[in-house]
């Protein structure tokens, strides 16, 4: 009943599965701690069960834990980036933020504040949703972290830059128009990915053009490739504090039916890990993975792609903070 | 491609099924014609997708429809009940209520209103839910009409006559505490049927009963079987005017998994159907059937079940709107 | 690879699972041997894949092989009748009639001369469907070796004793007014169990009595208990050849959700089950178990309450087939 | 209870979703009007539930209304093709066509018959499926329309040029070598895009060589690229009238499990999109998208993509229609 | 993020459901603290990810877990029993137990070794299995704590009292003629309930009433009811130390889908409940619920079933524990 | 009920779709006859229901029968590499191997003993799986046959050349390290194809390469395109006897719901068979698909890209039975 971890790095893996079954115990994310069990994290995985901002199938409360379930197969080296995630950081899993489903203003503060506090001590974010509206508060936190405003990497097939709906400015169709009329984006370096399907006007586009956002679309990714794809976006990002946030419905529905607003025609999940790992060597300060509805899924399909994509992302965040480490020396952290 | 429709009793009846089958054309509910087409209904049958008051699984947003569409097979004479209620009276499908889903003040104003507008001229309602926040304003509309406060009898797993929850006083767990502080409920005659399950604690039980609730448990059904159940139920309602309320939930998950707070140990929709058509003669003045969440339903059978349950008690609703038209004579309904 | 098999009484039994593990080797009903296996049979298992006759959701062609392969756990000795079916008589698979799927009555004619064939040398037949049409030529083949009009016990949600449907005269609601039109039943010993669910009109009840149809519905059943139910059926049959037709409609769809037309309220499986047990001493000639439609079933729930229905209905076939042995010596049948 | 419409371009829109959301309300074609609420349509969309052709899984009786259901989210503004097609066009949805599910001959005159009244003013026809038989009663109508023979474009994992089934002439085999026969398509510029998977013998590829179609299988896709295979396709087509039909089942599984003759390795939704937005452009007369199958679908993953093809389609169309109105200036329409 | 809890009676109860909401955070069991959280648990609630002894369809190694996240809607109060378990004693979640799949033998000690650690502090264990090989060692263990052999209540569809399988001597299939063998039972006061379906052969039931067994088949209870079938067995059972052990295959597949060896005909989950809560009273000393293979399951449905079952369980183990405290006043366990 | 064959080459082939539907019948892989309905077999399809060795989701214990009845549609003429497998040899269906699963070591001897009995006269063999621990056991036959040790391609998501798993040697993820040990593969032509996802650490890929594998990624796979991997691979393999080893988890689960342990970011079923294609004119000696897991699939999506990759796999091994008989004349094998 002891749960065995693998110890690498000073830090605290997983547990050790030839010990004990992947299949068995908690399912925290890949198995990793609880933040309770370490003294300090370098990256944060934690869950926003909250789905009260969706406008069609609704269900994404359930995603996190959904996603850490289907991360029960992870293993500790990532041999895409050829990197050791939990050996180069301590990342543990953070547990779920409680958040009011029926008052959304309240909502959105707690996140920011919860957010702003486990970020506190140098800790970065890979959050899982949850529906697209948790996202702004938690730009709203790493911009406050930041100092400055953030580039912007934004998987969907929506531009989510929408105004209000039945009266609401904050709903998971608004919120990173919330976010540029706040500054939080530096608006020279903002993307959709993977956007497709049809709009409610041309007007749509012309609104998120205005912004800044530049767009690559699911038939960008089929004409042009990952590489053309992705060299593209590092010219615009920089060395700028990036967030990256991935809704799951930027894949297509044969790879991700457990979503709330599907759209047919969008990438695969090999394209979206390749583009993700091409953002190594980026400034990554904090990521999402949102609208996993797992009602929804199918076998753990839509779950086990976003268990492989938070789990690149926490690579690209592990690797940075293990960076931060080695330039500052930064012994206060451990 | 034009509708032939069964017309019997001066009605306007289901499409006719020896002309198009019955997987073809559009769900209305029972095939029955929409309520523009009829010059007044006696009964009409409304959807109200809202869902936004739900604690736990949430998409009984979809769950009008989903009845609608599994209500295809309803044939026009109801044999346990030995009637015809598309001939008795004109039974017509109001459409959905188009409600805000991300602020529940609003939704529930304009649930209401909807209401009073659909039953102006005399017609009483079954509704389709959504959750069961959707009741407290039918129920106020209801008393309205009936211009006293309202025999209720309450089909559910669970008594939904909690406090707040989240600080948000009108969720799907609150209705009927609401109601009955807003006095819309005549305390001698109010009954919950088919509870069972863990509660928060005993307190639960005596707020209830201190509000005047009787209750038959889903264990008290098996015990005493129907006809006693009914005929208790009878002894209480006698002939004030009754409203009914079936949250599908109060079946066991055997016969309906489609839903979002399931509890083991329920009724059968036999037992269900059953007690229902033992209300054969009361005053029954408004319905509702609630809480399908499609997602979590296989291959229809809570929308079966559900809507079975609809058509018996639109049946009960037919018979006294054309015992009333006897009456009354009643010329300016038509 | 050698498949053994259990041998008792002389007959050649089923796969032995002690060597063979249930889910391995091919589907025959219950593992036991294909009728080209042995010299002889007592009781033939058939198939018929055939949906053209339904009205509402096909795919009852796949009910069959469904039903097969959800028999994998039957075990050779039915405890609920203290009856070694396998051993008193030999019983085997046939295989599935090939019948055409674009010609209904080409289909009737070959399911006829099929059964006729299969029965020449005093074999007995369980059929599993195949839509409910296929009762009418399977009733045509059992009363020509019956030699007489048969009794008739059909276990329905449903009548199907309409009479045409878009014109058609054969149709899975059709097969038993057909029936007894041709004089293929005894009027005086027919019975309908576990019907419900809305009709056309009242006519069609009046029709029905008129054929000379009892009725037990499925509400009867509830509250007269199944004890009541089987005294009285039996006080109907009699010693007449009797036909058992039991469409899986009759099982409430929790119990039976993969079929094409699911009415709410219906019995349950260990109702069913007793009732059938109840028929032991009768003369029973034939029967089928039909309407499973594998797509709408899950985790072969109704594929399994179908493959025990019918090794109970072999049971009886298989001690009606060992006492006539016994009675007669019948020596030229090994 | 008021639907309102999004008007534009003097024509009747969808639903607005910013009064009504997209679950609520019932479900014609993107929420556009129903064929009798608007005084002409360049454009409707009609379903024909009729699955009696099939010859394996069957199901596609109930496709159309899956497809609707699966149009909910469908928005008005198509930028793949910048245009706007409900404001360029009046597209209307004309519901299901009554078809006889027991004899074949009756249900392909009755669709022709249909298609064509139609049709009379001018309209052209998106019809979704039902069954590939469908096809050939629509291209009768079309040709008739057209005065000429088509260029037809026929999406399919197969070639369906087979002669008859089981005697049968008219199948969803069946339907391409039937049009061949009468005369209804212009062989010079006739093609398959995404076949795969076996086939009877090398004579099936001769026999449909012979009758002049030309082969895109799935593999060309993948070798070739889209925008190869689309120039290719539009050299053939040139400016004939063309019909395209999509069998859902050109798709790979993985994109639309929902159908009844599954193959491997096909191509993505994707790829199906952008060669269909490649169509643009040419002189399209009308197309179907067939062979949806519900009962196999998941989260409505095919009918998605199944709605999102027909959307692509319908934009082309209302091009066309608009085109043709500003050419002629065809008052008479309006 | 601070998991707030109920407390009550001096214990820790589940977390407060008023501030995090029920889909959010790990799932243990009831939503209870972990092991690791309390000085002392008086009821531990623990899992056993282990299926290597499934003769037909695996997956029970997932059961635990499933059944733990079918259990966050259960309340502290249990208006069934009258009683509040959590507040009556402490009952606390063990996580999982690490089993070797590959090796019955070594697992089957790891698991008697586990529980004899868990119980050393006068601990009773509820486990969530698993497949019902892990009775075996969990009754070892129960014997050793009690010093004499126990009472054993078994509610399945099976006897599981068959010999060896494949020559294996320990699979789900064999645990209590082992038990009998090994002497842990006290064959005066050993009952099935629930048994139904085929046996190899009519030995089976004689071995079986042979070790001692009575037999409650499913028929029983339809026949006899609840309160004369929990009479008969109360009177078996005496107060002699008590182990119940539940397959869920008990249930019908209606109730229960989501195990390994279904079999039709089986009992309601209100009846299951019911016959549980008439062991009120009786000396459990410890318990399990094993079978549970989601895989298989539903919208959860046997998974909430197979959770109710463990907290009515959990009742009658937290009211023994509380009365030994009262009537030992036990100081020393606080 | 006679099952009529095509037969052609001197062949007896699959039953002929014409007179028995695709639907009806027994499931034999492709409709082909069974072993024993053959005086010889050039090829054989062989099951081995055995999952044992899973370290996660079990269940492929049911993959034989689900890839057999998902290959129902398979016709006889293989267009894609234009050939008539079943004209060209004959192809028989061997069943399945009976194998004990309680016992690893037996079952492994059992399968290789099996394995060299089917092969004795000289027909070579595709085997349907069951787990991958399935492999070794064909390797060492497969090797006994060759008489030298094996070219090696593996089509996997996994290395499978762990070491150890709780102490156990054989299992599914150890079968090629242990291969490698026994010398039975020429590690000069051993390759990964298809390899994602994360693993243990930088040494489990230093010992691959160590025991002599290539790896040819997922997305070198995207990157490089079939024509360039496939070119290299032949390369390698050169005409050595080839031995290749499908696990279906090489496909993405989008492609391959129905497995133990996906991985996203896989390959799609396109790539795979055009790269199996690409082996034609290989001396290819025997092949196995395995991993298949019912219960995890949807709508046989799984089970029809398994039969597919197996027909293309059996057109190989027929080719190559076919030259052999020519190069030979090789009357004895007739």
């Amino acid at each position: 009943m002891k749960e065995v971890r693998i110890e690498e790095g000073g830090h605290l893996g997983p547990i050790d599965s030839s010990l004990t079954p992947r299949y068995a115990g908690p399912a925290t994310f890949a198995r990793l701690p609880r933040l309770d069990q370490v003294s300090h994290a370098d990256v944060a995985v934690v869950g926003i069960p909250f789905d009260s901002g969706v406008s069609y199938r609704p269900g994404a409360r359930f995603g996190a834990n959904h996603v850490r379930e289907s991360s029960r197969l992870l293993r500790p080296y990532n041999p895409a980036q050829d990197y050791s995630p939990f050996a180069a950081a301590q990342v543990a899993d953070a547990g779920d933020m409680s958040v009011n489903p029926f008052n959304i203003n309240e909502a959105l503060e707690a996140i920011e504040d919860n957010a702003l506090g486990l970020t506190e001590g140098g800790t970065s974010l890979l959050t899982l949703g949850g529906d697209h509206t948790v996202a702004l508060p938690l730009l709203r936190a790493a911009k406050q972290r930041a100092g400055e405003p953030l580039a912007f990497l934004h998987f969907d097939a929506h531009l989510d830059t929408w105004d209000t709906y039945f009266g609401a400015e904050y709903t998971h169709g608004t919120p990173f128009r919330r976010a540029v009329e706040e500054g939080l984006l530096d608006t020279d370096a903002i993307s959709h990915v993977g956007t497709r399907g049809p709009l409610y006007g041309k007007k749509d586009l012309e609104d998120d053009r205005r912004f800044g956002f530049g767009i690559v679309t699911s038939s960008d990714v089929y004409y042009q490739g990952v590489k053309e794809i992705v060299a593209k976006l590092l010219d615009r990002i920089g060395d700028r504090p990036l967030y990256v946030s991935v809704d799951i419905d930027v894949l297509d529905p044969a790879h991700a039916p457990g979503t709330g607003t599907p759209e047919a025609g969008g990438i695969t999940s090999r394209e979206l890990l390749e583009i993700i790992r091409g953002l190594r060597g980026t400034n990554l300060v904090g990521a999402d993975v949102v609208e996993v509805a797992p009602a929804y899924d199918h076998a753990e399909m839509t779950g086990v792609a976003a268990s492989h994509v938070a789990y690149d992302l926490v690579t690209l965040l592990a690797e940075r903070a293990s960076n931060d480490d080695d330039a500052a020396a930064a012994p206060e952290r451990r």
